[in-house]
């Protein structure tokens, strides 16, 4: 009897490991292959049984990251060969993580998917400020967004800074001046405003100001991508970090 | 020496115990007494020392819960007594938790505080039905927002509808007609939207439709509240679960 292949969507969440879901470590005890992005922490592969062969794709901006095409085209084929695919992205596959898009692929070839939630980036790299996404005195809800989309169009900032909510822009670093320009049109330009690069993973970096002052910020600092930047009144709340010492010394060692 | 005590304050996930991260399951093993939320599964008292004590703190309308402030000073007197406190929530303590409050509350009296985010059900409650939150074809963010607020006051709809985000609202089910039309001033009436009780759980039940029927349709099927809707294109590639023979015969024993 032929075995049936399957393929696990599997959120590693936002750098540390210890963020992985136990339903996510468990998926990946079960894989014969592994096909992991290069913005998942690689030490989730200690939980991939040792026989599995591990396949490193992508998506770090230029060099030799595989196509997202041969990445759908290589889980497709190992299913179809009956083999149990676990495919890791980090942060959460259903938040700008494209699963939505290898999800249809593989149900159109009648192949069986899983969807293995992670904590994604926005939910966990403003707790490590002590920054709530809400709070029932400031703001009621919060908005995951994109700062960079592949046709080029701009998500409505207008109405995102209209809405109220704590807003969480993800690949926005690169265009942060433009960004706080136009929320600045809806939002008052003292709004507290942060940019975090490295998220939750120990070399962790951020600039904590306003939506007037944060692109200024970000460049005296020298934060790069990726990086998240989160815009609204509960950043007020952040605490920075007291580096420890041994930090420190590995910082300038 | 007096022990310091401390507080973590942990997101236990959606329902589903296995979406608790390693993080949660390694803290809820140190503490000493567990203050746990209604809404947060039980089933996560497995990984807390035998000798821990637990208290079960509210949160589910009238009955017996316990008042907020009365959680906050058990908490802060748990802590100032030298021990570790684990107070354990639904979803993420950061989204609609109440988290924020309690970290003031904690730090302005000098007591430690560590956040271990959780699957808030926004991420995970869509995921059962293969709804992704964003994807680059249709949607580029997602919000999370309340669609009740302790002051009575309303999020503004106009700006969420034109927005062009997926909508998660939680808590919206007791107004849904009301706010079902009021993002028709901004969204057609026939984007897919959806209802689902008790996400992630194995009573969970849902409904799909479109904004003009999601409140009927609510209605016919007997949803209520604990739920979650959720609004957009991607809405539209929701997949029903194929419940299985033994629990339809459970639901119908």
């Amino acid at each position: 009897m032929k075995r049936h292949g399957k393929v696990y969507l599997i959120g590693a969440g936002p750098g540390d490991v210890e963020l992985l879901t136990l339903k996510a470590v468990r998926r990946l005890g079960l894989a014969d292959v592994v096909l992991i992005d290069d913005l998942a922490n690689p030490e989730v592969l200690q939980f991939v049984p040792d026989e599995a062969e591990v396949v490193h794709v992508g998506k770090r901006g230029g060099c030799a990251s595989a196509a997202q095409a041969d990445i759908e085209a290589r889980m497709l084929a190992e299913a179809q060969a009956g083999r149990c695919v676990a495919r890791v992205k980090g942060g959460d596959p259903f938040v700008f993580g494209r699963g939505g898009e290898e999800m249809q692929t593989l149900l159109a070839a009648g192949i069986e998917v899983e969807v293995i939630n992670g904590i994604t980036a926005g939910l966990a790299v403003p707790a490590t400020l002590g920054i709530p996404l809400t709070h029932r005195d400031h703001v009621h809800g919060v908005t995951f967004v994109s700062g960079h989309t592949h046709q080029g169009d701009e998500p409505d900032w207008a109405a995102l800074a209209k809405s109220g909510m704590t807003l969480v822009i993800y690949m926005g670093m690169s265009r942060l001046g433009l960004i706080a320009e136009q929320l600045q049109q809806g939002l008052p330009a003292d709004t507290p405003a942060a940019a975090i690069q490295y998220g939750t993973r120990p070399d962790q970096r951020e600039v904590v100001g306003t939506l007037a002052t944060l692109a200024a910020d970000v460049a005296a600092a020298g934060l790069g991508s990726p990086a998240l930047v989160v815009v609204g009144p509960t950043v007020g709340l952040a605490r920075l970090p007291a580096r420890s010492a041994h930090s420190i010394e590995k910082e300038f060692a």
